[in-house]
């Protein structure tokens, strides 16, 4: 009837007359809105709260007048008491419509809300987890119509949620009888549906309306250290975050030794195996307790992680990814449960999800970094590069998208570094060169100050300078180049080259000297021209992966340049493209995304959407394989010199001075020859 | 083009013409002619065997030459070295057709073949397993298109087997690199799918082809005793078959004791269901050293049994089925994985199925019953009772079915009877008195001889007479009514007024002597006036059940009676019907189904079309409560009497002998009073 009263939803603005009497929550659903419920509008769950607005909407065209919603009732007044209702809030299975009303949803009653990632992304994400929890009232048994509980509560879920299909494991039958009888007929049920299930499997029952927090855990297993965010499933808010050391470092730093451990020891992939599902179950303990939380309350483990680890993580020989054709065992997402994995500090019927690898060296890491970056929704054509052991290189825009992944080595973490070190107390972090005077200053982690600033030896104390971390070589090599200190093709000056007694004579090669404590009994930290090489290689290696799919994607430049991995966040951009690390680009178009995989982790353990949509970009991402294409070759040869042999960077040269100097004695090395391919490692 | 060649293939008649060259099987294929084939048509595994027919064949229009098929080739050369081909056959996929023939394909090589259950049975059963193993060749890793080795076999699945959808564990996930390896790219995986499924379960991956044969077992798990047959899912034929008590007998030997166990004893619902695994531990181990095969080759289980019995073996404490409304934790059928119910004697991946409970009294016992008799698909109105210590009584025809479970209580199984024994060695299980005489003759287990006939003492030396089984007292009770020594409600008759000095004195009743060893320091084998009202309560019940299924029926007469049950089958239909156990039909309509549960068993074993049907019709059967009945105990009254108080049973009366005596004294027990409803046990 015309003459109904109008409701208007916010923000949605969907809106649509009702009879008196309707409840607001009854009108959402008609209309559409996402107004929250668990408990199916019985005045329990209080999820699905409103505000009314009152007052002149011209906008909408009406008038909110006092009494457009039923008085406050019984329900809401017992909820009040016993919980307490924010002012000018109602529940919305309570209020019905009396008259024309605005009604604002908040955004905590929306089930599809969307939750910020991070401050820096425009991206949002939608609450859309695989677990949920869900009330139901259930048909009591009945002699003349014998079907088994499981069967009416099948019934209840399809009535009063519209679920079509339920399974039930035996954990779950076995209790089935003695909850729903505890609860007098109602219960609440935890359901687990992936993307790609037609059928919602029963995870947990109990008897009532049950509200305590179900929690999943994003786990980004990486080959040094693994990271997990315990996160709220019902609001996507992450609890509390937590890492630990990857305890297969001890069969090998980098992934092919291990891989190579698991080769030459009968059983060595087991013992791998053994060893970080022991670190997982310690590390979700810590979460466990940080949070204050009990393992029941954690449902849903997702997982992504580099080809070897995902398949040391699955009890997988990991031989076929340490040779051509480099073979998954699989290239799907996986779905398992938690006894699969031998983990045991979640609820028992907790589920595991894995996101799919995209190729033998690109692993479900890299795809998390794709979902989380989405360059296939990018205008611009955008080059993601994870840094780390492995490079994890994407290049798209919406047009296309490619992988590839190239071995960099470990140099970009501070190891094969002659003062190389982890990124830890007294390391450097952070260096300039003084172009007149070839004087460094730095920066050691857990120092704020800089080394020539006052108060400095005595701020580290402690820690003293105990050599140079990853993000500390990248710059000092950069920054040496930019002094003059380092030619084009690599080469340290001579004191007499350079005008500075910092150039010291290292056999018959030079070294820049950053720091000398040896006085006090502390270490010299310089740079050895072995360590240029070094850098030389891992750069070069990574600047040709990049390359190579710009190839493939018929282009010499790309728009913007984001930079992933836990230690792409501490890369100074400048010091990255004087490197040559990656493509000439302004500054200002290369950012960093922190740690993307983890993000992508929990964009998969909070919505089924982004599993399907990973699922399906994974497969329609261009593979490129760095191993067999010849022009990685030439790429990688050019790209060693600093920044780089043909491509000119104008962009870079426009803002930073890269002083055309030249050292070749001719007792230089080779700065092209003896490079040693390593053996691959995602 | 109508003057290729014509094919003709036998016995299906099914025709076509075929370019020359078409390989035999290809035809087939596109005929729709029932042609098995494992290989995919690779010539390696001999399932396409088929004979050409040469000769005139004015029938199908065509002459058959030498010729018509293409020679014998390597393959089939090879085939026939290797394990031998028989005489005029060939393999399907090697020959192929050069002129008009006839094609017989024999039996073996039919998928879908039939395999017939019984002599005694019209019926057959349809080969269609939930389990089967696929040869395919998969295709190798690429770089290229970095697809991984479970993606590329689920290719190879779709493409050569049209199989839509698989799902590998993480066991099938952790052997398959090594296995294609192994293979060369070419494997034999077991596949399993439910009807009520849409995706393909891998349960086992072999390389190359590989066919050894693969086994399930049918287990019927009775209150006292489990059956279990091993079962070839290929031909469905038996390979061997075992029984074991059930050691769930020393908490209660009636279920209703075990339900009482449960509820008094804390874990007793664990520790029978502990029993229960291990007993068919040990019993799958028996019938796999029986068979000389390995645990590995067991892919699936399938289990019938009473409702209590069904929640025992789940693990489900039975509770809820010793009270009203007797609530099912579920009335579907269950799949589950062996591990599920602790099973470890099979291969690790085999799957377990449970045919659905049709009520809380009504097992899915009752319910392979239904499948094997089909009383749904008969024209005429049968009567189903298997008879155990609780009754299961199914009533229908082509219109509906019905079905009910009485409480008969033990005393058809020789319990509760003052000489009643288990049927063993030494036990009376045949008896006839003569009505001129009074005098009896018996038969005893294990001795074919009856107890009048010369050497019957030396056959029974070692055994002895030890007792009367239940057969034996149904036979007893009867034979006393027919020869004048019992009245028609119940009472015997003194030694006056029988005439006989084997009807004794007891008490104020008296009793019957049918075997007097005392002499030797053996029993007195007797039947009292309290074993006659034990059968009278029990075969009340039964027939009252019965009743009320035809009042439900609108019916006062049935077309057929079906006995089944192991115990079934021991009973004669005469002596059963002077008892009044079952309603007044012509004898020759009194059939034993043997065990028809077990059958059931075998049937879903082997079928998932059985397995779809049973589900349909468990639903479809109308269910009906015999304890909630009012007419129940009014039917139970008349029944009393033997054979009945009000139901003529003039059939029965016109062929046989039912004296017109009354020993009524005023001494005599209230026949139709002090029935002590027992507790109820399906």
């Amino acid at each position: 009837m015309s003459t109904d009263p109008l409701v208007v939803f916010t923000p949605s603005g969907k809106r649509g007359r009702f009879p008196v009497g309707t409840p607001v929550l009854t009108a959402a659903r008609q209309l559409g809105v996402d107004l929250d419920s668990v408990c199916g509008g019985r005045g329990i769950c209080s999820k699905c709260q409103i505000t009314p607005s009152y007052g002149e909407f011209p906008k909408h065209g009406l008038t909110a007048r006092k009494g457009a919603l039923s008085d406050w009732n019984s329900v809401e007044q017992r909820y009040d008491d016993k919980r307490g209702l924010a002012s000018g809030r109602r529940l919305g299975c309570q209020a019905t419509v009396q008259n024309d009303i605005v009604i604002d949803v908040p955004p905590e009653s929306q089930v599809h809300r969307q939750v910020v990632r991070k401050a820096a992304s425009a991206r949002a994400m939608v609450m859309d987890p695989a677990v949920r929890p869900y009330y139901v009232e259930v048909a009591e048994p009945d002699m003349h119509t014998p079907t088994g509980d499981l069967e009416r509560l099948a019934e209840a879920l399809k009535d009063q949620w519209g679920i079509e299909k339920v399974e039930a494991g035996i954990s779950v039958l076995r209790r089935l009888q003695h909850m729903l009888r505890k609860g007098k007929w109602t219960c609440t049920v935890v359901l687990h549906k992936n993307h790609d299930e037609d059928t919602h499997r029963i995870l947990g029952i109990a008897p009532g309306y049950y509200d305590r927090p179900i929690y999943g855990v994003a786990i980004d297993l990486g080959s040094t250290t693994i990271a997990a965010h315990l996160t709220d499933l019902r609001t996507g808010e992450v609890a509390t975050s937590s890492g630990i050391m990857n305890p297969q470092i001890r069969f090998g730093e980098d992934l092919m030794s291990r891989v190579s451990y698991s080769m030459m020891n009968p059983g060595g992939a087991v013992e791998m195996t053994d060893a970080v599902r022991t670190a997982i179950n310690a590390l979700i303990g810590t979460l466990t307790a940080e949070a204050g939380i009990v393992p029941q309350q954690i449902m849903e483990l997702v997982f992504v992680c580099n080809p070897v680890m995902h398949h040391l993580l699955l009890g997988i020989d990991p031989v076929e990814l340490g040779q051509a054709p480099f073979a998954l065992a699989t290239s799907k997402s996986v779905a398992l449960h938690v006894a699969d994995l031998d983990i045991n500090s979640t609820n028992d019927a907790a589920r595991v999800f894995v996101l799919p690898c995209i190729a033998g060296h690109v692993g479900a890491d890299a795809a998390a970094v794709a979902l989380s970056e989405a360059p296939g929704d990018q205008d611009d054509l955008t080059l993601i590069v994870d840094v780390g052991t492995n490079a994890e290189i994407l290049l798209g825009n919406k047009t296309q998208v490619l992988a590839c992944s190239s071995p960099t080595g470990p140099a970009f973490e501070g190891a094969q570094i002659s003062s190389g070190q982890r990124a830890a107390p007294g390391a450097i972090e952070r260096i300039e060169i003084n172009p007149d005077t070839k004087e460094p200053r730095f920066q050691v982690i857990g120092c704020g100050l800089w080394s020539d600033e006052d108060g400095f030896e005595a701020a580290i104390a402690t820690t003293g300078v105990t050599g140079i971390c990853g993000s500390g070589i990248i710059e000092a090599v950069a920054e040496m180049r930019m002094a003059g200190l380092l030619d084009p093709k690599g080469l340290i000056g001579s004191p007499a080259q350079t005008g500075t007694t910092r150039c010291i004579e290292d056999g018959r090669t030079h070294s820049y000297v950053i720091y000398d404590g040896t006085a006090d009994g502390g270490p010299l930290v310089t740079v050895t021209q072995g360590d240029i090489r070094a850098i030389q290689l891992a750069k070069s290696a990574l600047y040709a992966g990049a390359r190579l799919l710009m190839d493939e994607m018929g282009t010499d430049t790309v728009d913007r340049v984001v930079l992933a991995g836990a230690f792409g966040a501490h890369i100074s951009p400048k010091h990255a493209m004087v490197l040559g690390m990656i493509p000439d680009v302004p500054l200002d178009r290369v950012t960093s995304a922190g740690n993307a995989a983890g993000t992508g982790a929990r964009m998969a353990l909070c919505s089924v959407a982004a599993r399907a949509s990973i699922e399906k970009t994974v497969r329609e991402i261009t593979k490129v394989e760095t191993a067999i294409e010849p022009k990685f070759q030439e790429h990688f040869v050019n790209a060693n010199a600093i920044p780089h042999a043909t491509d000119p960077f104008t962009t870079l040269r426009s803002v930073t001075p890269l002083p055309d100097v030249s050292f070749n004695t001719g007792s230089g090395g080779d700065t092209t020859g003896g490079r040693r391919r390593r053996r691959r490692a995602s």
